[in-house]
Formats: C-alpha cells, sequence, structure tokens
C-alpha cells in the first residue's frame, strides 16, 4: 500500500534514525536532508532504499558518523579535506564556501575530499553550486564492481561523474551518471524484484555475460558503459577522485571484517568553475541556448528533467511511499 | 605500395604545404608537427588524411592561417585567447606557459580558447602537460553531425573529450575520445574504403539508423557514444567548449558559403592541475598503481598504449605511408 509523507516529515524521520545509529547531529542532518532528497526527487536507488546501508554501515564501527572533517588549504585554488573516515557530504559542507570563494576569485578550483565515505548519488553535491552560478564537476570512486574494458576482473567501482550548470530563467542543468552499465543501487533494486538487466551490463563469478542482477551481486561484477570509452572515463574518476585527492582507489580498502558495511572508503573531486570570467555572451543565457535548440531537435527530456518534474509533483501531493517501507524506517527510529 | 618516411622529412614537407597554402611561419611549423605526430603514431583519421581539408579550408578562406592569437589573463587561474579565427593550436602554444604558470601557482587553471579552428586529434593537445608533470583535460566542440538521445536531428559535434595524467616511470596515461559514436575522421575513411560502420554509429538523412557510412555523411548524422550517458557528456562539452568560451556552438556557425571548409570554427577549453597540491603519496606513484592493478586485472592493452607502441616502431622503422598519398603530398606543395 502506497502512502505519503512532506519532506519535512521524512527528513525528521530519516534525522532520528541517523541519530539513533551513531551520527552527530550535523551529520544528521545533511544525510537526512540529502537521503529525503533523492527519495522526493524520484532518484529511489540512494533514497530511503540506502537507509539500511548507511546503519548497518554505523552499526559495524567501519563509518564514523561523528567524525569531524579537517580542511587544508591547500593553494589559492586547491583545497583540500580530510573526512577522518566519516562521511563525505559533511567534508563538502563544511569546504563549501572556501571552494566557492577561491572560484569566484581565481575563476576555478579543486576541492579534494580524502578518507571519505559516499552512499548517497553525486547531484545533490553539485546542483546547489550552479543555483549558485557556478559549473560544478564531480566524480567519486567507490568498490571494485566494474570490469575495466579488456579486463576479467573488477578494479574500478561505479565510479559515477556529475555536473551541473546554471541556465538563465531555468533550474540548473544537471546529469549523474554511473561510468558502469549500471548504477549498484539499480542492480540491488532488480535483483530485489526479481527483474533481468539489460544486456551487456554485467558478468558473474565466471567472467560470463549474464543478465541475471544476484550472479552479479553474487561474485560477478558489472561492466563499464559505453565500453572501451567508458572504461577510460572510469579510469578517470579513479584518478581524480582516489590519486589526486589522496584516497583509496575502489580496490584498496578492506571492509571484510566489518560485515554488512556497504559505504566505500574512497575520496571524492569536486571542481568548481566561475563563468563570469567567460568572454563573449553571459553563460547562462548561452546555456538556454543550448537547451533551446536541443529541444528543437526533439529532445523531449533533458538530463535532470525527470528529477525537477518529480520534485514538483512530490511538493504538490507529498512523497509517495510504501506503508512497509515507512514502517521498516520508523521502527529503524527507536531500534 | 607502401614507402617509409622519417618523421623530420614528413614534417618539413606537410611544413612546406602549410607555408604554400596560406599559414604564416609559426603556424605552418605547429601544425606541421601536430600531423607528422599523429600519422607517426598511428592516428591515421587525424593524419596526412586531414591536409586536403586544411588546404581546402584555407583556400576558402574560412580559416585565417595567418591570425595571431591574443591573450587575454582574466583571473589568477583563468586565462583566455581569441584565436581571431585561426588554428586553435597556435593559440595553446601562445598561452601554454602562463596557463602552465597558473595551475603550478595556484593548483588548476583553465585556459578557454574560443574564434578558433580544431581540425586534429585532442591527445597532441593534452599529452606534453602531463609529461611536465600536470593533469590535463580538454574539450572541443566541432560542427552539427551528432544527434542528442532522444532527438531526432544534429546538434552536437563529435566532440571529443582528451585526458592526461602523469606516471612514475612511465609515459603519461592518455585517453582521447569522441562522445560520438565515431570520429568523424573514421566515418570518412570508412565511406572511401566502402567499410560497414558498427551498428548503432548513425542515421541516414531520414533519421534511420543505417551502417553505411555515405549514409551517413550524405545528410545523415552520428549518434553518441553509450546511449543518453554520451549524450550528457557530449551536451557537457558544448558547455565547457564553446558557452565557457565564448565560442560558436556546433550548430551555429555557417559556412555554407566556403565551400570545401572543413575546419570548425568552434572554442576549445583545457583545463590543468596540479597534482603536486594533492595528499598523500606522489600522483604519479598512485597512478602507477592504478595502472598496475588493471594489468593484473588482465588489461593487455591501456588507453594510448597502441599510439606508444606505433610511435616506438616509427622511430626504428619509419613511418609507413602509401607511395600514391606521399606523391599527393609532394603535389600539394608545389600546387
Amino acid at each position: 500500500m502506497s502512502v505519503t509523507i512532506s519532506y519535512e516529515e521524512l527528513e525528521a524521520l530519516l534525522e532520528t534514525i541517523f541519530l539513533r545509529h551513531g551520527t552527530r547531529a550535523g551529520v544528521a542532518e545533511l544525510l537526512a536532508a540529502n537521503c529525503a532528497t533523492c527519495e522526493r526527487d524520484g532518484a529511489l536507488s540512494h533514497g530511503i532504499f540506502r537507509m539500511r546501508g548507511y546503519v548497518d554501515s554505523l552499526a559495524t564501527g567501519w563509518v564514523d558518523g561523528s567524525a569531524v572533517p579537517v580542511i587544508e588549504d591547500a593553494a589559492p585554488s586547491f583545497c583540500r579535506v580530510d573526512a577522518r573516515n566519516g562521511f563525505a557530504q559533511p567534508a563538502l559542507a563544511m569546504a563549501r564556501e572556501l571552494a566557492m570563494q577561491k572560484a569566484r576569485t581565481t575563476g576555478v578550483a579543486v576541492l579534494a575530499i580524502r578518507n571519505s565515505h559516499h552512499l548517497s548519488a553525486l547531484w545533490p553535491d553539485v546542483e546547489p553550486f550552479a543555483q549558485d552560478g557556478l559549473i560544478a564537476l564531480s566524480v567519486v570512486n567507490s568498490f571494485a564492481c566494474t570490469v575495466p574494458f579488456d579486463g576479467t576482473s573488477a578494479v574500478f567501482g561505479t565510479n559515477p561523474i556529475a555536473f551541473a550548470a546554471p541556465v538563465e530563467d531555468a533550474d540548473p542543468i544537471v546529469f549523474d551518471l554511473a561510468t558502469s552499465a549500471m548504477a549498484n543501487g539499480d542492480v540491488q533494486i532488480a535483483a530485489r524484484a526479481g527483474k533481468a538487466l539489460p544486456p551487456h551490463s554485467g558478468v558473474d563469478s565466471e567472467g560470463q555475460p549474464t543478465i541475471d542482477a544476484r550472479a552479479v551481486l553474487d561474485g560477478g561484477a558489472l561492466l563499464t558503459f559505453g565500453g572501451y570509452k567508458g572504461s577510460s572515463i572510469s579510469m578517470m574518476v579513479e584518478l581524480l577522485g582516489a590519486a589526486l585527492t589522496g584516497g583509496h582507489f575502489s580496490f584498496e580498502f578492506d571492509w571484510s571484517g566489518h560485515k554488512g558495511a556497504q559505504t566505500p572508503h574512497t575520496g571524492q573531486l569536486i571542481l568548481l568553475i566561475d563563468p563570469s570570467y567567460a568572454a563573449g555572451n553571459p553563460f547562462g543565457l548561452r546555456a538556454q541556448t543550448l537547451i533551446a535548440t536541443m529541444q528543437a531537435a526533439g529532445v523531449s527530456r533533458l538530463p535532470g528533467q525527470r528529477r525537477a518534474e518529480t520534485r514538483a509533483l512530490a511538493a504538490q501531493n507529498g512523497i509517495p511511499i510504501n506503508a512497509e517501507d515507512l514502517a521498516g524506517l520508523k521502527a529503524l527510529a527507536i531500534a
């Protein structure tokens, strides 16, 4: 049975869960807002579906929910954050103003987060920068579950890349895509629902192509999207998200002693560009022209448009939620 | 019949052609080195195959071979170049030191080139930065020949993205990939050879899927690689390569009055990051670890490795070239 819940109620419920399971107040607030936003916007593989993973990871002591990040101001356009084995989102929140100030002063800035855990979507990290007038690009590596092109075993994570840019008189244009053929959350959702994966998504534990989601999760692996091209981009995500931040590669951390842990212990890179330094017509106007041209060429759904539509619906009608899932969340809040 | 030619001979011959057909000395030298490098490294779709396109574009007056670029130092980490309707490579060469100095001083730098023409591969632009210890990312848009995902007509160019990063005790890791399903040069080569394209590469003038290279070139269009994901990345290339540089989008310039012109009049963005500001072990060592792990996972050919091997062979044996093609080049040099 589906019921509805307001964004505020859902956020408050999730915050209670995070507080109950070992995160400090500021972290609980951030992660609850992040997770409720994903659920509200229809990004279900990173919504309440993830709460079990957060709670289990906290319970095993694999991630430190009370960590206080430490900012390192490395250069005029380069800042780093040591997340101290905590979540990436509080590290980003703490360094956000500094990174934006650097980008606005110098034209571009790197924010390199390491020693961090990221279990959510990437678009909630980049979209707010575009709302504030900046172009933002972010990558995060995860855990070894994706086979490089021409390889036989998993090295890369799902390694998403997210991008957001301001558009005049419109919402920012935002995309967030896994460089694996599918996102892990979507494979888990397919496995739960007993649904087949699209072809060319993954291999089983023998390295043979499969459309069985359980076979991919049970000792198998994903393939990269777009063959060797997606594989090259995934490799770039490892280099930027881990080598350049000082974080772990997707294949480097050992969580076998923390059974149930689901948060990859890696790094995240965020790049901010201030388009006000660009020559010619204002960037937002130019982005508007590009989008209008794409629409005139028949594109009916822009990147991020489905999320914006789902968000607007939720503002009117509340967020639809399965009654059983809601009961599960309420139980977690007092567990 | 195949003969061989040394790199130096080929470069000198190409330089003569460029000089003969309206480029100033500095431009001729740069473009000859660029084109000879592509041919030497086996990047045949951007080697001597392109000389006709350069010469025809110059002949029509569409591109100014004698243009002198103008640098604009916009901010501590942001420089721009107005290529003055000339080629992009001389603009990059002129601003190279300034951009590197910015990246080394502040951690990261944007080099935004506009009013420029780019008919070559992108990897020759980024590889030298990695040889000098920087991470480089570049995008360039081209001419409307690629249909956005979910669209019905061409908006994007082939819109390549190139990346280079230093690796300890090894050549840089470099990739350069079109975000269209194929590069235009490869479609032209397939058309000349009468070879079929791989499926999902393009559509004909009616918008119907085709594997006929001529149908794609003759009023048809390419598709993006990797479905909606490649399309999102191609859109990002338009935003960064054109909107952020002040250059034309791929659909904005009108070269119909310059029959034979082949050089897209757009923009190019280059982003440089100095990895010495990264936390943890030196970036080059970390990149070395990633590559070793990819090789241990069965990857037999790394991005860029084929070019490096072809380059080494050419250093030993000279560059193989079709005798007829060589005669054609010699004719162009005195035409």
